[in-house]
């Protein structure tokens, strides 16, 4: 390792990025305010595709025991901040449908799946 | 949390699984032999697409050097081996092109990837 190599994250030639450098990603709205972390991303099995991201908000102590779903199509890096940015207000962001962090205690029928990218007006893909 | 909640990563009925889970899920072969777990998964920016997935092999100590990129196509899920089966014996996968495990010392250009998806005789989507 030498400092003159890129670094992947915000490398804008590498077309790919890992699972682990998106984990812990920002998320900032237009505004440029910080809404909070991407704690992990749902990958659709049968197509290989991240379907949404899951949204965690900055705690100083513990952790969090919600997150907020967002269409993955919603998400775009922006290079100059570092991280991704979503057309969102805290507000409308709060007013959103959100999941247990514990993934064996989420429902896993598509009608949760359809309310969630119809909150957003996004389109799901399977 | 109770016990008769579905385990999301062996829940049939889910179509979507986190990356979370992914990381860390062994992987067999057609034999059953194991021959390591899951690392991460690089993720197509723009598409969202999973493009491959980072095999390392399994160690008592310390963490794997290198890491082995296989096309995630070549993944099926096999819910009696709770693990990802691909049809590759451990010599195959030796002798298979390998990345550094630290994302920051792997090469960003696209004649890597075209080298690592036609050993594997796979089709890359980008």
């Amino acid at each position: 390792m030498t400092d003159i190599l890129p670094d992947p994250v915000t490398d804008p030639h590498h077309e790919l990025i890992s699972s682990t450098r998106v984990e812990g990603t920002p998320v900032r709205n237009l505004a440029g305010k910080k809404l909070g972390i991407i704690h992990s991303v749902m990958i659709h099995k049968v197509s290989g595709r991240v379907s949404y991201a899951l949204l965690a908000f900055d705690r100083f102590l513990g952790v969090p025991e919600f997150v907020y779903p967002i269409p993955w199509e919603k998400l775009t890096y922006d290079l100059a901040v570092g991280g991704y940015v979503v057309d969102l207000t805290r507000e409308m962001l709060e007013a959103a449908p959100s999941l247990s962090l514990d993934a064996a205690a989420r429902p896993s029928d598509r009608a949760t799946d359809e309310a969630l990218f119809g909150y957003y007006g996004a389109t799901m893909f399977w």
